[in-house]
């Protein structure tokens, strides 16, 4: 099959005019996996589809479509044109003109063995000929790699090596996830890639972006801008929900789902980059991919750290034995892979301050819908009787924008907009408003509450995104920074829970509330409790949970020991209830923290989860300092400031930092800080005595910055002092021994594996080891807790 | 009439704790004004059904009642006889019962002519007369004047020079509102009626606070704070709506309506006092008056300070006419007193810090409804399709407590609270839980989604307070400290909104949405546009608000000139576009305040109404400082921070206090704090030219700390300098003119007509008078903005 059909575009549409090429400008199509699921379900019907609008186009080019497997023409070949018969052509198209398009698809169309280097250099030369023979100008080479990711870096080798074509036309290799399965895996694919193909020359689709309603997201942002650019932040939005729910479960698809879970599948990805397109800023140009990359690297940038406690997870109840069925387990296995998640995300950035964006996704659930909700605050008082409202634009009736991808009680893909917010501008060429509909309530109004429009023509995600391939347009599409900083946000929070346990969820209707969710704060908990009759046995609600904490003593003082998080979490709480109690007693709480890396942890915990924390009434003094200035990074009070201070409203005279840095130079003894500090907490802190003073310990027994040996150590008559210390910056001002003992309270946090030997040589040494200050930390009239976690206690 | 009837209660009654007096102890109810209106709609009757209850009480005791006017007993008597003939009983009595008591009642009941100071001698007589002929122990008088409040003293004064029962018996007064009409008149009527009776004999009875829902406020929260006390807070509840619709006009009453309007006729006493109902914290001994008074001074002092932007007002269409025609006012006569209004008013708590509570009331509107209700944050997402929800309890559903007084859509006293909230704790004897209701949705749910409780036997407020003053339980009365506490509130909103033009609405149902407003941020706003079509002749939309700017020059600079509020509303838009434009060009925003007294109000402004100003990126300098410790109350900081910064999170680096206090003492030459400052600038400023200085201007020509004839003034070279001020405390720290005119924006703020004089010198003298500091401001490179109010421009 050598001959080429050559098509003269004789009717106008908008869509081509990126095609500004000569006539008889070429472009070959490689399909790699010509006849596995995903070409044979939506690849060939896409790339069919994409052919039919070219026909229709407004310029002239040519194209030549080649379909390979591993297999050998005699078997490939069949199966390919077994799939090809079924392609279909969209409603709008005659029957009569779809069989001659289809008849003319089939021309266009070859089988070819795509298997060693070979087979590839023979392509090429198939590719060439056929140019040369029909005098054709080249204008690019579209790889399409259906196949399994590992593959990607050998096919991607060879298409380099052999296929490219010479300098003019492009190469573009377009690749389906996974990318990876978290950030070093990624990391590793993304630098092979790279080693053959260049990052323009890469198309990584996500077909989810493709959704009509998705894909119209930015444009629509674009569009309404005067509308949404007053409303679209946190003074307006109360939330962002993004959600696909599946029915489908992972029957069959278990050897993939096990190493994947719904976090990798569709939430890492999809649904991740939704956020992107709503929470980025609105582009200027919205045909400028560069600029919509950078808006969206800036999202990337302004996410905060997800925890443990950000997420819910899940786990249909059958999806076990299905594992140990299809992955031919033992018995007692148990898989942890979670099915169904919720997630919260936050941006910190000054539009999205405090905004849930709320991610969703799971297999096995009630419903299978897809959509993209913007929920406005409500703000309005409506003083009519709610009955005589004039009820679609009432101002008291929930807000909001539903971009919606499908299926649902909708069934179809749509954009609504609640009347009372405004009505939009569409473009009537691709969208038009419907003006019948089912009588349902959705999203708590009934839909006559709202504009809706719907897709003129109704396409497929893939229908969608293989003409912008075709064109060049990369912004539907997720490049290596993308990919990566996305990566960077899922990766920790995939490994925090990889120590949790999902809750079951019986699956279908049946699932019932049990995985509704709350969202308080920054954490995100189940709604109801777990409901202990629909657990497998084996995992019973006491293993449901990691949290382990023990509790004994240390030194003659209470220990508490856990994992790290646990820990933390507990040290939190015991803080928060200190605070608590002193202000209700005398209405301000003097807390001195030290700087430390464990301590970060806790402070990020308590910005994030203990928004009920009394912090306008807190103090907040510092056990010890470097001797830099206060915006350096060193500076224990930067650090101080940047986890915790900075959530908050606290009056700035509640916040005490060293002076360290006076009259432009630092810690100098003639500028009497330590004096300055100490004078300071006589004036504010009653009998000098700190409600809680916050410790860390040195794997070398140092605590504040109070060293072994060091003079400091005997200054006993000063509140604060300068002292030394061993590691750079040597210069520090610290609170003193005595400062520190004369306090209410005192938790020592000591984290790592690190600290291990001291941990243990203290546990065995007596009273005051002069070489470990910490032993010395023994309040005269206060509570010392301990805080060791598990690496530190037990090695 | 001289028999008395004592009464041997049989019947046990909760009610009744309180009179634990001895058999033959008796009371005196003396009802002054014994044939007005409101005796005769509810007094009488509420004093027969506290009878009726009395007689079914536990205690023995006896009563006398006395009505009387100014009439003779030939006049006053039938009109007070006829009055008596219409007394009913509740629906729980059977009639021949009724009819007995109320013969009783009426053996019982004398009219006595009270005029003149002998009418009450002789009232006294009468008292003694009975309790000595029939061996009674006097328990106490109770004096109820139902009388015009200009009547009040006088009534006192009598009352207690003739009628106070001797050593032993108490004595109470019960007074009706008005008690004033603001601040100052409250206080005379206090401090006159405090010369002769004391504050425990006062009984300031508020008779909303005795509808059966709102009296039950504070023992629902306290039979329910398990449930309560973790989620009674900013954290969970999203607002609170406080609201009291009447269909009434005004007609007939225009002579009372045109001196009070709805402010002083309803919300400053029925809604205000409901709002320290629920924000108080939860009494723990609901019984204690004392610690219920307490509790509700501290939200008194809590309480936010309204400004003009705090409410809307509206008027009926019709009003003005009934005015003209009842009052005989010319025909070009327009009043602006409100007939509705709504208010948004803020606490300043930890508890309440950003809960609106949106008090509202209006006449003429489209039904009768009063209630309370609290809603909650819905922070729940519900994953199951909404259709298949169980949906009373649905966490996605509203959640809400209604304290309902009845009327409206439910048309009887009823508490509602959301199923998915929880199943409260009810007092079975006075409350019932509806079982069967009509068919309809209140509040956003159907009755079905809510627990209902309606009280089990009705009874009218007055049927409430009485018996409460009979046993001296006062928490339900209004004292002298809380009346004048709710004045100092309402009393600035009053003055401000009676410059302002109330919204002309028509009346009943035909107001459709036109009253309903928004809360944005600490404003309240209309939330449709003014219906120009219902504006009366006369009053055109052209003077239908007082906003008056002028915008020309001065001194060659930009001047804008308008009355004090809208100037400071101009300066803050103004500040705030300067701001937003240079954030978004370079990131960050420097700008230099000054102290003052005028300043305090654009800084009150700017933290109640910007809230989307950037203030994380704004840098806070000081364009002087007076040389106190930062804290003192003469701290030019500390006003910047009071008033502005701890309304924000702005990063501690940000903020920069002139370093006025070092060393442990005050601007000492040798500490180099002007240095210091003027290095901080340098490193930060780029070319130490701030982006923004806000100055004010003294009556002296002063500006920042630069007085006339001052050597700083010559100082040139330096940005940072010490100068003397000629009032206390001398010593200040300030930017010199060279740093002050390097900046890219100036705005110079001056109100007041104490400002007329300099500003009318200046208008006329050329540049740099050497004598006036403030007229060497002009900026090098950048724009000087003038912000003169009318008083200061035009004297």
């Amino acid at each position: 099959m050598t001959s080429t059909h050559v098509i003269y575009g004789l009717l106008l549409s908008g869509f081509l005019q990126m095609f500004t090429v000569e006539s008889k400008t070429h472009i070959s199509v490689i399909l790699v996996g010509a006849t596995g699921d995903l070409a044979q379900k939506y690849l060939w019907q896409g790339l069919f589809q994409s052919y039919v609008e070219q026909v229709g186009g407004a310029h002239s080019f040519s194209f030549s479509f080649y379909g390979g497997t591993r297999l050998s023409p005699s078997d490939g070949a069949p199966a390919m044109y077994e799939i090809l018969k079924g392609l279909s052509c969209l409603p709008n198209v005659p029957s009569a003109r779809c069989e001659l398009l289809k008849d003319q698809f089939l021309k266009l169309t070859q089988y070819h063995q795509l298997d060693t280097a070979e087979d590839y250099s023979a392509l090429n030369r198939k590719i060439e000929e056929l140019i040369t023979q029909e005098g054709l100008e080249e204008d690019g080479r579209l790889f399409y790699l259906s196949v399994p990711a590992f593959a990607y870096a050998d096919i991607a080798t060879k298409v380099n090596a052999t296929c490219r074509p010479r300098k003019g036309p492009w190469l573009r290799v377009v690749l389906e996830k996974p990318f990876g399965h978290d950030l070093n895996s990624a990391q590793r694919l993304a630098e092979e890639l790279q080693k053959v193909l260049r990052e323009e020359e890469m198309y990584r689709i996500d077909h989810y972006l493709g959704k009509q309603a998705i894909a119209h997201i930015l444009p629509f942002r674009h569009d309404n801008r005067q509308s949404l650019d007053p409303i679209w932040n946190q003074h307006h939005i109360e939330r962002v929900e993004i959600v696909m729910k599946e029915t489908l479960d992972s029957k069959g698809r278990t050897s993939f789902y096990e190493q994947y879970g719904v976090i990798c599948d569709v939430i890492q990805n999809h649904l991740t980059e939704i956020l992107t397109f709503v929470a980025m800023e609105t582009p200027v140009n919205i045909s400028d991919s560069e600029e919509i990359h950078r808006n969206k690297m800036k999202v990337y940038a302004s996410l905060e750290r997800l925890h443990k406690t950000s997420a819910v997870i899940g786990q249909y109840q059958a999806y076990n034995a299905e594992v140990r069925h299809e992955l031919q387990k033992p018995a007692d296995y148990s898989s942890a892979v979670p099915t169904f998640a919720g997630v919260a995300m936050f941006l910190e950035s000054p539009q999205w301050d405090n905004v849930p964006f709320i991610l969703t996704a799971g297999k096995a659930l009630d419903e299978r819908v897809g959509y993209t909700r913007i929920v406005f605050k409500n703000k309005a008082f409506c003083l009519q009787n709610e009955s005589t409202r004039k009820a679609e634009y009432s101002q008291c009736k929930p807000r909001q924008i539903i971009f919606y991808v499908g299926h649902g009680d909708l069934n179809f893909p749509a954009i609504l907009i609640s009347k009372n917010l405004f009505k939009p501008v569409m473009d009537g060429l691709s969208w038009k408003q419907v003006a019948e509909f089912p009588d349902v309530h959705m999203f708590g109004l009934p839909l006559s509450d709202y504009y809706i429009y719907t897709p003129v023509m109704q396409k497929d995600a893939y229908a969608v995104l293989i003409p912008q391939i075709l064109q060049g347009k990369r912004d539907s599409f997720v490049n290596t920074e993308d990919l990566l900083a996305s990566w960077k946000v899922w990766t920790p929070l995939l490994k925090d829970l990889s120590k949790e346990r999902p809750r079951l969820y019986p699956g279908g209707a049946q699932n019932g509330d049990v995985l509704d969710f709350t969202v308080a704060g920054r954490a995100v908990l189940f709604s109801a409790a777990e409901p202990v009759t629909i657990i497998a046995a084996g995992i019973g609600p006491q293993s449901a949970s990691g949290y382990k904490v023990a509790e004994s003593s240390f030194r003659g003082n209470s220990l508490v020991s856990a994992n790290t998080e646990e820990l933390i979490e507990r040290l939190a709480s015991h803080l928060h209830r200190a605070a608590q109690a002193t202000v209700q007693e005398v209405g301000k709480f003097h807390l001195a923290v030290s700087g430390g890396l464990s301590l970060v942890g806790l402070f990020q915990r308590l910005a994030a989860y203990h928004y009920t924390f009394p912090w306008k009434h807190t103090h907040f003094w510092m056990v010890d300092e470097r001797c830099v200035p206060l915006r350096d990074a060193k500076s224990n009070f930067r650090s101080v400031h940047d986890h915790l201070l900075r959530h908050f409203k606290i009056p700035y005279v509640n916040i005490h930092p060293m002076p360290v840095h006076m009259n432009q130079r630092l810690c100098v003894e003639d500028d009497r800080g330590a004096d300055l500090y100490a004078n300071e907490i006589k004036m504010l802190v009653n009998g000098t005595s700190f409600d809680f003073v916050l410790l860390g310990a040195g794997a070398d027994g140092h605590t504040a910055s109070l060293f072994p040996n060091s003079q400091a150590l005997s200054c006993d008559g000063k509140l604060v002092l300068f002292s030394e210390s061993p590691v750079k910056p040597h210069q520090r001002m610290t609170l003193s021994l005595s400062a520190i003992n004369r306090s209410k309270h005192i938790a020592v946090l000591i984290t790592g594996k690190s600290k291990h030997p001291i941990v243990s040589k203290m546990s065995k040494a007596g009273e005051k080891a002069q070489s470990w200050p910490i032993t010395s930390v023994q309040p005269s009239d206060g509570k010392l807790v301990w805080f060791i976690d598990h690496d530190a206690l037990l090695g």
